[in-house]
């Protein structure tokens, strides 16, 4: 464990903002309801913005609800680097979510500025709008907005009270006439780093505070259906039977087999979702529906993985004398973080005495929305048993301020590339 | 194929009975729906009972909605040999199911009559009423009421519209309140013998008109839960991961695997109902619901079975860390054809020049209430693709012809057991 007296950021303050900020749509003991521009989030982004004002950082809320605070570079003309994450949350959500990416950038630039660092570029904290997307049902709003990647009729999806996006955004105070104005022109950011909770349980199994991801993976979403012969589960016989549901058990058992098949591959494949029809417990399933969720950071590996589905789901369905259809519902590529931002994060945790794993991200983050404009990194923390989006999300205090100190000696490190030498580093 | 001009009974006034039947409640061209003490079933019942007056018969419908055609026999003291099978049908069922087992009967009755043949004991033929079960949802229900198998609250059953069992009765022209005179007394019956269409695919399989079942094998039902741990499916890797479907899925085909494990047994093995929870796409599946369908004639073998069973919940749940509950919805033992009943079968088939198939039934019949009180046989007519509940369900008028010469003959070696050596034959 890394002392603290070895930090430069103070960790105290960063927990009382991250405490503070959880007080805001609190549920329990440790639950969060902030959903994206309601009442709480405004309540939330309002105190946001204090603190960033109180720093000494210019802020804003732009039209699409992202909450923007600004460092003065040396040179203003300079491409943006920006650090921020979110803090919107789903419905049953948890502390840590986004909201230390937003509350360590904001700390990182303090610590900055009482350090009086001028960075050569512009450094803007972002609190992203709605990056969860469990309102509207669809996420990544605020950076998508700022990157011009908005889709048709977005403001026109209504939350389950019947309240439209654009009206909520009216009344979050925001002018969605006035969107070309709040957009950020191509080249006009240089750098972004996020900060962010795992989701996912291999730091903790790794024994890892934190974590230097190498990509976000881009998942291959499928809907298989298989069809066989309904049949009296008392009078067929087993080798006269066309059973869809033992065709998809294979599937089900083979996608595991391909998702583990290189052995230390981050690779994941799972069905999540499955249902039987007729689902009768005395007539021999006729069709079965299930998804498939498959993942890998390495796109080419991930498309020879595909041709092996494929291969399995021909043979099982011959074997069992089931017929098939596939459709495919999202295929998104994957997004790697930059090499030499990773290369700054390994050299500058080992200065720290710490040697973080190197690990891909399954989940989206506002990051993948930034890694069509310009370079990016990640910095995970460990999660404990990898719950998130629940009350029970947990990440301990030092595993924050130690992702909170990568960040910032991150940010120093570019911060002062054109001035290195001079540096009093 | 036998020749039409070697058999004893009349196929052409066979056919024309069942057609005529069949158009009572029909649905389409191929399909009907008679329910069980419904306008179509009372309909049904009235016909079925002017054949069996005009053929000579004394017809009676009893409490219990059972319609009874007796033919005296020369010591009307002696058990009687009953023939029979049900005329009410599934809501989208087929022209075959059940009746060609009554007018199966009828036509075997006849051909006894129109041959002067007198029997020793009487012969009864019965349509039970409501073996579906699916309008009040509890089947067999004439042949254990006149065995006095009813439970308490039978009566109180309603159907979709709220229409009691006891008000179906009643207006079916039944008295509830005078059941008891409609019970069989212990040993009144000596024999059952029930002509049925396979349900199944087994006969065809086999290229075989009919066969000579030698039991009905009982069910073990049970519902299994596996439980594991939720995840995304992005972040979890899959070293790390308790899908409680991966374990659902190792069962289904284990399950299949102890069913065929012992070549040429006729044990059955399904799932055929199956929920995940939350059972979403991008969460690794945290509790997964099925049911166990297991049948054997042998009730050794699947108890051994079920030992297998166990250890394989057992080994799959430990290997996925997964945990899991099992619970028995129903426990059935299998009954039996009585063996001499299917010596005569096979004797009095051989005689036709056919070798039925030996095959156990997985479905229920009224020969399955019956087997507690009496011996029992029954006789299987090839069912198209193994098709019933359904207007697609077909039988060869053929095969029908050879199920019914074969009762009839083996009627007429049974009910003159006595006479044996007077016999002209």
């Amino acid at each position: 464990m890394i002392q603290s007296s070895t930090l430069t950021i103070q960790s105290e303050r960063l927990h009382k903002r991250i405490h503070d900020l959880s007080q805001i749509g609190r549920i329990g003991e440790t639950g969060v309801c902030r959903l994206a521009l309601s009442k709480e989030d405004y309540e939330g982004v309002q105190l946001v913005k204090s603190w960033m004002e109180e720093i000494g950082l210019t802020a804003r809320v732009d039209d699409y609800g992202n909450l923007i605070g600004r460092l003065e570079g040396r040179d203003p003309t300079l491409p943006i680097l920006m650090l921020g994450s979110h803090i919107d949350s789903q419905p049953y959500g948890g502390r840590f979510d986004g909201s230390i990416g937003v509350l360590g950038a904001l700390e990182v630039v303090q610590t900055l500025i009482e350090a009086k660092f001028v960075p050569e570029m512009p450094i803007e904290v972002v609190a992203f709008c709605d990056e969860e997307g469990c309102r509207f049902n669809k996420g990544l709003f605020g950076s998508r907005g700022m990157m011009g990647r908005l889709e048709e009729g977005e403001l026109e999806r209504t939350d389950k009270q019947g309240v439209s996006r654009r009206e909520a955004l009216i009344s979050f105070g925001c002018d969605p006439e006035r969107f070309e104005e709040s957009r950020y022109p191509e080249g006009s950011i240089g750098t972004f780093l996020e900060l962010h909770i795992e989701q996912g349980p291999v730091l903790e199994s790794k024994g890892a505070q934190i974590g230097i991801v190498t990509g976000i993976a881009g998942p291959l979403w499928l809907t298989v259906e298989m069809i066989g012969v309904a049949g009296h589960t008392g009078s067929v016989p087993m080798n006269l039977r066309q059973d869809a549901l033992m065709g998809a058990a294979k599937v089900i058992i083979g996608l595991n087999e391909i998702a583990r098949s290189e052995p230390g591959a981050p690779t994941v494949g799972t069905v999540g979702s499955l249902s039987v029809f007729p689902d009768s417990r005395n007539i021999i399933p006729e069709k079965v529906s299930f998804t498939v969720d498959l993942r890998d950071i390495d796109l080419d590996r991930r498309h020879g993985l595909e041709v092996k589905l494929a291969n399995l789901l021909e043979d099982t369905a011959a074997e069992h004398g089931l017929t098939y259809t596939v459709r495919e519902d999202t295929n998104s590529e994957s997004r790697y973080c930059a090499g030499w931002i990773q290369d700054i994060m390994r050299e500058q945790a080992a200065e720290l005495g710490v040697t973080p794993p190197e690990l891909m991200s399954g989940p989206f983050h506002d990051a993948l929305v930034l890694s069509y404009y310009c370079d990016y990194g990640m910095i995970f923390v460990n999660s404990r048993a990898g719950i998130s989006h629940n009350p029970q999300e947990y990440s301990a205090p030092e595993d924050i301020s130690l992702g909170t100190e990568l960040l910032y000696r991150t940010v120093r490190e570019l911060a002062s590339k054109l001035q290195r030498g001079n540096s009093s580093e």
